[in-house]
């Protein structure tokens, strides 16, 4: 019978920016910076269990809880019924900001209790099992915060069925700063504003911004990811549910930022920059927007993390 | 005065594929045979005249000759009234066969004249030129052909307003197979056929896979350009217009290729393989399927040209 070498760990969950302007659900990136911290222990009661929740009024009944629920997913394929492994959680990401908390829970749960499995699985049947966590948490399984969670960098969901998912290349000197307004926008709601067809000459210049904005990360040309930070099928339409959304793009491009748009689904914004000068001067700017709004908010400056969710002892 | 240090030139202008699968509109490559031979020469009378056109039945007055109208696009920026140039055109590429036959008379007329302008526009006012020869050629003034041909390579045309062009990565080793059936698509008519609208799901796919597309030609992973090499907007629509299509995607894979589709707006069918030896394989399976079906076909093998319109004497 195999032994784990460990029976604890703790872990860096990093928060994610999905719906990367023209990628929309397709294209998401991991941040250095905010992150969940979580801990993994092998225990002796079989299956999944929430020990403690700090920082977020989350359900401790494993099934219910995000993390609780990926974690089930993975230990189920592993098949010892007899491992049981329990999850605290400090939770330094908001729920409902749009930069990836649930998938942060998710992601964090199966990344960890794979180092207490000595790396059994890979990391695309970690994203499958964080998946799960998703699927919980919004009614859809979608990938595209728990691929960079896990993976690291810039990542593309390329398909589901099957599941392909590409690590593409982070330049780097690729900086992100996000604004979170504290106002509440529903995934849900967000979804379904949206429309169920789109016109075919509005797709093709999101497609041709698509593959521009790949090609620039790969030829690290900030002119060209600039160029290609363009949505014009989903952004027209979320962005009203954003306050000084306009003017946050604008201002943000005119302080030296390459371009940016709507975290996930909002309500967060997200910039990216050439650089952490560029990037601060962004968040000035997202500041002197926001301040005279009489809406609090949350502003993060970071790198893009090339590791994603990471040991920290 | 500016006096040009030649008076005439010979130029070989590439057959390219547009449309490459999911690329719908913005992606195209050009090819090292066919092409078309042309040659362009100083003379005294100002303006723009084709002096000969050998292969093909088109028209010998300058504004209604795709080369012509492009040419005069050129000239008449270039500003001298005094000026004068021929045009002799020996057609190697059929009109109508969806290899950019149009493209390349405009694309080597343009990028001939230049020579002998000393290289007085860039590249990109030459697609701008040459997109002339498209408008009157099918009515809309696309670059997805000649800008290939004028850059060689494989492009990607990300925006038109403003006009905005990059030439991705070409991986050493890409081929291509073409199948020209001889019978008649109207660009017109393939164009009428699509639907104006489109589900935000497919439109999703499609620009997942013309991400992961653009990152398998810079990454050279040939595996992931096969993966992406899936259309699921325009294919169902427009190969219903060419004999055999579903026989020629699925034999030619199964023999190795990596995959293709529709070139341009047909009946040429395209495949990328990698080397030489699975293009070849790919043209045996195309002659194998057309063979009994009593149409008239042309198969062409060809790495991607690098080089674009080149001057040949």
């Amino acid at each position: 019978m195999s032994k784990a070498t460990q029976s604890s760990v703790k872990v860096f969950s990093p928060a994610t920016v999905a719906n990367v302007a023209c990628g929309f659900d397709v294209i998401g990136l991991a941040l250095d910076n905010p992150g969940d911290e979580m801990e993994i222990r092998i225990c002796d009661r079989p299956g999944v269990h929430i020990a403690a929740v700090e920082g977020a009024d989350l359900p401790l009944e494993a099934l219910k809880n995000v993390a609780g629920v990926a974690l089930q997913a993975m230990l189920q394929e592993y098949g010892d019924a007899s491992l049981g492994m329990e999850i605290s959680i400090r939770k330094l990401i908001q729920p409902g900001s749009g930069i990836g908390s649930s998938a942060a829970s998710a992601a964090g749960a199966v990344a960890g209790a794979n180092i207490l499995l000595n790396g059994h699985f890979s990391q695309e049947a970690l994203v499958r099992f964080a998946m799960e966590g998703e699927r919980l948490a919004s009614g859809a399984a979608h990938a595209d915060n728990v691929a960079p969670a896990i993976m690291g960098g810039i990542t593309l969901v390329r398909s589901y069925q099957p599941l392909d998912i590409i690590r593409l290349h982070t330049p780097p000197d690729l900086w992100v700063t996000v604004i979170h307004p504290q106002i509440e926008v529903k995934t849900s709601d967000a979804r379904e504003i949206l429309k169920q067809k789109v016109l075919l000459k509005d797709a093709i210049r999101q497609w041709g911004n698509v593959g521009a904005l790949v090609a620039g990360l790969y030829r690290e040309d900030y002119a060209l990811i600039s160029r290609s930070l363009e949505d014009v099928i989903v952004e027209p339409i979320r962005s009203i549910l954003i306050p000084a959304f306009q003017d946050l793009q604008l201002k943000c491009r005119e302080a030296g930022a390459l371009g940016g748009g709507i975290s996930g689904s909002g309500p967060s914004v997200f910039m990216l920059s050439k650089g952490e000068a560029n990037a601060r001067a962004a968040a000035d700017v997202m500041e002197q927007v926001y301040a005279p709004l009489g809406v609090d908010y949350k502003i993060y400056v970071s790198k893009i993390s090339t590791s994603g969710v990471r040991q920290i002892s």
